[in-house]
């Protein structure tokens, strides 16, 4: 082995999950229209901007840790928000998620879902799995699925909460946007003792946003 | 004038106040042994660094951010919190703050309390005034000692938090520090709409910390 045994270990990682300076991952009223809910402006306009420059065969701080997120991931655990705006039992299964025909996944997704559904193949290789089993077991079949690559919790904040406090996730990159929002939904919210076995590894601004990397202690 | 107005209007300002990168200023249980509270170790390494450094002469990010929050300042605006950690009526006048006979502000500080206690004239021109007037009545009186100079806001989150949702704050410059507490006393909690008047103007980390920067729009 050229690699040590900590680093062929599959991970559980989070990306770029960004927040508002004042702690927000999405303001309130989360739907269709505004999947992030109201007065949340401005939150991605790190990525898309890295996706630009990316596009342009620029590099940088911001398209570096967009690259590292794409890196060996092997499946993808979201919560239904992530996937969709609707609520409640599926009213029929028109709605493939927010992505068009050819998702950018490529590799098998989990959807945590209390609502049963057929699993959805997608053009460019992804699938959709909704399941309302445990995050363990979810977890579990997610490893299996990714075949030795790591996986990462796509989000929203809901679902890393849980996976957190579970001590599950093992790496968590969180971008902090320039913006201030006054309400919404918090990554952080009685945490607790849940953060004592991770540590900050990384902190890095650019012009558009602070990047922060946690890692287990 | 070589300057235009807006230079010259005297303004309130927070400087360096620092939170973990979970979002709180403080953990639970502030005491006399503990005064920023339980977990929280860490909080301010990066600014005893930036001090050190600066005794040193050397200079920095952090450096110079400690350096803005001293310039230009002639009162200084405070909670009981932060001046003691008696709660309730004063038992004797015997406490007269963290910093020793020669407190590093010298100027007029305006301490806010529930509880009345004769002005205090510490060595090196500091005098303590403890206050229970309304915030505005405060800041009047902290303008006015100030003698055109800006006043600045000591702390601790509760204060700031009252002067903030009045919209009395013009310029708000945070920290954070690569730490993570779980519980404990936020900063931001419940603005929403105070915050509309802010924006973010600078974003910036060394390798100890990172610097975010509000001011009024």
């Amino acid at each position: 082995m050229t690699k040590n045994q900590e680093n062929t270990v599959p991970k559980l990682r989070v990306h770029h999950l960004t927040l508002s300076v004042d702690g927000y991952a999405a303001g309130p009223r989360q739907r269709l229209e505004a999947p992030f809910g109201d007065g949340i402006d401005g939150l991605h306009d790190w990525m898309f901007a890295a996706m630009r420059d990316r596009a342009n065969g620029r590099t940088g701080v911001d398209v570096d840790r967009l690259d590292l997120g794409e890196e060996n991931i092997g499946a993808t655990i979201m919560g239904r928000n992530m996937f969709g705006p609707v609520r409640g039992p599926w009213q029929d299964e028109t709605w493939t998620g927010w992505w068009g025909d050819t998702p950018p996944y490529r590799h098998p997704v989990f959807v945590h879902t209390h609502h049963q559904r057929a699993a959805l193949s997608m053009e460019g290789g992804t699938t959709f799995h909704f399941t309302d089993e445990p995050i363990e077991t979810v977890l579990q079949r997610a490893f299996e699925a990714a075949a030795g690559k790591d996986v990462r919790i796509g989000g929203g904040p809901a679902t890393i909460r849980q996976y957190l406090r579970a001590g599950l996730v093992d790496q968590l990159h969180l971008v902090i946007a320039p913006i201030l929002v006054g309400r919404g939904e918090r990554l952080f919210d009685g945490m607790g003792d849940a953060l004592d076995g991770y540590r900050v590894v990384e902190q890095i601004s650019s012009a558009a946003a602070t990047h922060i990397s946690l890692a287990r202690r």
